[in-house]
């Protein structure tokens, strides 16, 4: 199973739509996840910590997340708070964060993922991107309102591409700029409007090094909240081996044996590369080669 | 192929974020899509018509849209004016762009599908939703920049699953509200933040018809430019056959038989159901259910 995946919370989705019901649910008996900005409580147990709706501020925005039913089988409903300021770099370079998330069940770090993309979403989606007015939440934060014009919109989920390519039983992966030198990975980028996965892939893979992909096969998807991608993981076929780097995206990309992306997973420290992260699905799609085995 | 898929131009993304390159380019040999609002030109050979620069306002933001290479071998940009206005409608009621859109090459509607979700963007996006202030066109039409917090904004692309349920031999489809009474297609619903495109599936097919999907696979995918989704084909497996059905979201949901679907698929005037339009994934889907064959 992907990191981030597997949340118990059901969405309970109705419920958003009935204003009714929603109000019902906003009671003392509610969860409320806790958070500091961004970051989550977790607890001496390596939980995620919950309070009641009493610690939310008094004009907190708060977005209905789902019900999560305890083991006496009561349903609670759990809500997360807009925090003052979200935070939309793509990538994740705040340490504590992945200590506390390396130590949370798949169970609440995809609760955690899930809140924290949606919190962070509307944090940054005050006003109305068509009319400048000021908008706001609605449908228990699964939809802003514009105040002034009555655009409605939506929390983002953008759609990226992540690749293996495979030559003669080799991978081609990459080093990003500003990563470690031994860290690669597999290359991966933003599907544009109007084009498909698979054509997201070849121009993608094409463009960052000069590779030309082929029958390009998805093997597994994750959702990646930083702030909210769905990572598309997909393999490929390459003619060709010759590399023209695009170096205002990677530092370097290179072909990697099978032993060499073997030694990297089993984290030998001779390995003359490290692999991505267990949370990444990266990690998974490496794995997913080795299984594999030969072709 | 999918429709909207296999664009011939090279969208040449260095060319984006080299304001000098694409200055040079911006010249009088630059070719301008012909819009009306958000319709296709289109001429009398069935091919979308393209003007000059010139044919722009003073004041128009241009989007890149990419290289095309005619038959000389010439590599000619080409651009399209953000419209005065966007049309966020989901659905495609207007049955004189449909006409038009028939009649194009599936190269030239790939290339209308992708300018019309991006300048339609950009004509819904002129303000930052972080702070309300204006925002400008940057790199190309492939970004828009506040003019005053300085926050980056990228074009949007939804990710949409739509699915097979197959029981028996046997697929479940829904008729949405409003549709013609025969008219049956594929579930779908929007990839959420904090779920995989498995978890999406399972969860909408359950919320839309009762049904609990297991073993989702991926089959296909397609851009669908109204306004900008990422349709991705999946099928999946049923345990059980007894809907409930979401009234909110549809107006029926039943199984069809092979036979059934069958005649849909050939256009038989005795057909109990007629099958979604061949521009559609879930036209794709279903021929590939008939393919397959029986398990």
């Amino acid at each position: 199973m992907q990191a981030f995946t597997g949340s118990r919370l059901d969405r309970a989705d109705a419920i958003r739509a009935d204003p009714a019901a929603l109000a019902e649910l906003t009671n003392w008996r509610a969860k409320l996840l806790r958070l500091d900005g961004l970051m989550p409580h977790v607890s001496s147990q390596n939980t995620l910590e919950w309070g009641t709706l009493a610690d939310a501020a008094e004009d907190a925005e708060l977005v209905f997340l789902g019900l999560d039913t305890d083991e006496s089988g009561t349903a609670k409903p759990c809500f997360a708070a807009v925090p003052a300021q979200g935070d939309a770099s793509p990538r994740m370079a705040n340490p504590r964060l992945w200590g506390l998330m390396a130590t949370l069940t798949p169970d609440d770090l995809a609760i955690y993922g899930g809140a924290r993309s949606i919190v962070d979403w509307h944090a940054r989606h005050r006003f109305c991107a068509a009319c400048g007015g000021a908008a706001v939440i609605a449908k228990g934060g699964w939809q802003r309102s514009c105040t002034r014009c009555g655009a409605q919109h939506f929390p983002r989920t953008d759609p990226v591409t992540i690749m293996l390519v495979e030559h003669d039983d080799t991978l081609l992966l990459g080093r990003g700029l500003g990563w470690p030198d031994k860290a690669y990975s597999a290359l991966a980028g933003f599907v544009e409007p109007g084009e498909s996965i698979e054509e997201a892939v070849a121009r993608e893979v094409f463009e960052e090094s000069g590779i030309v992909a082929r029958e390009v096969q998805y093997i597994a998807s994750q959702p990646w909240p930083f702030p909210a991608q769905l990572m598309m993981g997909c393999t490929a076929i390459a003619d060709n081996t010759d590399i023209t780097l695009d170096t205002t995206e990677l530092a370097d990309a290179r072909w990697f044996t099978r032993a060499e992306v073997q030694a990297a997973m089993d984290g030998d420290a001779d390995a003359i590369m490290t692999a991505p992260p267990k949370q990444a699905i990266a990690n998974h799609l490496l794995q997913w080669w080795l299984d594999k085995g030969t072709a």
